[in-house]
């Protein structure tokens, strides 16, 4: 018997592999298609040569951990100690596994939103632990309410994605007041806060769990260069924890990976020097605005998107199909690739919505643009 | 209360660092410090400027997948379905980990020999299973019949190390035969088979387990670019596996990591078409013979070295300190760094006896015999 019966291909691999298939333009995994900074890569050719090829230390490449700190100051105003708060793992799906792995016990529960990327339910099932899920509003704003009720002693952990994927939506003061007085009750509760998309962010700014007075002993935050820098495919992310916390997971993380790849971690580290991740946000924002425009006199309603480089729209006008099957014909039919909403929900119930993810060249954009808007 | 109350920080951890601060030469942790072959690097510094920096497939880099089929073809007459039973890894030790968390069940048992390297216990625990730690022979051969009398129908795995880190014992078709006797009897239990030394190895060639026609339907096996081309620090390795074990690895590997670093991938897989690992195990005979020559008038006692890059050596006719406090006083008092067998052991036991890591350049090689020849 399966002790994951339930988990199938990600819905990501299905549709990547769809797409390739059909020759359809790749709208559906998130990963940018146009070139890595030269800047980054030219550090790359000339590391190569050098002598960054053997193991770094278990938690990370001291001068990257450092350089990670300073980013942390820069960003947040926050000091973190690079020697017992910070990790550097292999992507930040590493970064999430180890923390339910080393924090999560038989029995616990563990509250996950709904809708919700989808790497959070198994590490919690592999603990024997008890996924919770709550539902967003409709809003996609979380619902301290019902979130509330459905925490109790059991619980151990909540997990929030801030940017969150897939909704684009960013947590508020509001938020931050509401959970504080939420976990004023419940002293135990630990907060994983999935913060990949930090620095994609538009309007409105990015609050970052980890620097709040009230979480700094109970935040295990996660972050990944891959979409910072985009090199998703690099898998070098980092996981920031109060030093009580982060002894656990760092025990885990030794007989997991050990260490994580030392080429990269010695190139960002360089990086880090002459990169302005504030730029970022712009960056995406002009995307996101130049793909609404593109799409603006097609049939897909788009949603609001304060942050990620995902945009959600709903095809409501165009079939009502359910979602898998309208992605599938898109594909098929018009040469897309989009992600159904509904898989990121707990029971796959039809959302009539799909997600694009916009971070690619301008040109793909356009021509992507194009063939939905004769649908 | 933590998960792994047990853990510490690994002994290669602490004996590098020791060593650096002691500015010793460095013999413990396993990692060459000659350079990497140029042609390896070369392609890295040409492919950092191509489209090589986002996710590869989840479980590997297609082309890479099937020129690994074709190397385990080429060394063992094996025939594998790349995308049926490979995975490519973070290392071994993310392959290691992501086995047993898949395939192992609360209250199952997993027999581990005694000594092993130190990263098979902690996953076993965190499956809520339990490690039954069977002594090797004084020679460290296995002893087929206590190994025998701790199986039972709770045994789910038993993990083999081949060639074994640290003793630098090999498997011989002895072993097999009396392994195929005794899973006759268990059928239930699967061979995780820790491979990474399996292209270093001398007078003897490697038996590899998962060619065993016994083995096919129930042996996982672990190995690691890592070893075979003298970048540890990569963290590139694989898991070969028959389709049943596989698609459960591969469920437990999509949460873990998703995917693993794909410039490494991308080099890897150029690089197997011009490497010959057949020369591996005489490159490190002639280390082996090296070093030993070197040590031949100093007060060590060398053991015999069948595989692996690991000298063991017994100090008695030097000291009678534990093998630990020996290390320790030998980075202090002599500058060079060795790990002590005892770390190992399941108990720790001292056991007179230090390992020798001689990955390293003939000058190295030379300073630190000079060294221990003086003592
Ligand atoms: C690891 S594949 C999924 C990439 C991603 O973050 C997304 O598309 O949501
Ligand atoms: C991952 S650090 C340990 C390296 C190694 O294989 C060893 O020294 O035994």
């Amino acid at each position: 018997m399966s002790k994951l019966p339930n988990v199938t291909t990600s819905i990501f691999t299905v549709m990547s592999k769809m797409a390739a298939e059909y020759n359809a333009i790749n709208l559906s995994q998130g990963f940018p298609n146009f070139p890595v900074d030269e800047r980054l890569t030219d550090i790359v050719s000339r590391l190569a040569t050098e002598n960054v090829h053997q193991y770094t230390p278990m938690a990370g490449y001291p001068p990257l951990m450092n350089k990670i700190a300073k980013l942390t100051l820069d960003s947040y105003k926050r000091t973190i100690n690079p020697e017992t708060e910070l990790l550097v793992t292999a992507g930040a799906t590493q970064g999430i596994f180890t923390t339910i792995l080393a924090l999560v016990k038989e029995n616990d529960e563990v509250i996950i939103l709904d809708p919700s990327y989808d790497s959070y339910e198994s590490p919690v099932l592999l603990c024997k632990a008890k996924p919770v899920r709550v539902a967003l509003n409709d809003d996609y704003t979380p619902n301290w309410e019902t979130i509330e009720k459905a925490c109790s002693a059991k619980t151990r952990m909540m997990i929030i994605n801030n940017p969150h994927n897939p909704t684009g939506k960013i947590l508020t003061e509001n938020d931050f007041i509401q959970l504080k007085n939420l976990l004023e009750k419940y002293p135990d509760i630990i907060i994983l806060s999935d913060d990949v998309y930090e620095y994609i962010t538009f309007e409105e700014k990015h609050i970052s769990a980890h620097t709040k007075d009230f979480l700094l002993d109970r935040c295990v935050m996660v972050s990944s260069f891959g979409k910072s820098f985009h090199i998703t495919g690099w898998k070098i992310g980092y996981t920031i924890a109060p030093e009580h916390l982060m002894k656990e997971i760092k025990k885990v993380h030794q007989f997991l990976v050990f260490s994580v790849n030392s080429i990269s971690q010695f190139a960002i580290s360089e990086y880090l020097n002459i990169v302005d991740v504030n730029l970022l946000g712009k960056f995406y924002q002009e995307k996101r605005d130049y793909f609404q425009k593109l799409l603006q006199n097609s049939r897909f309603e788009l949603k609001a998107c304060e942050g990620t480089y995902f945009q959600v729209a709903s095809y409501a006008n165009i079939s009502d199909e359910d979602d898998v099957t309208f992605c599938k014909n898109l594909i098929i039919d018009h040469g897309v690739a989009a992600i159904p909403i509904s898989t990121f929900y707990s029971d796959h119930k039809d959302q009539k919505l799909i997600r694009f993810c916009f971070a690619k060249d301008n040109f793909t954009l356009e021509s992507a643009a194009k063939k939905l808007s004769e649908i």
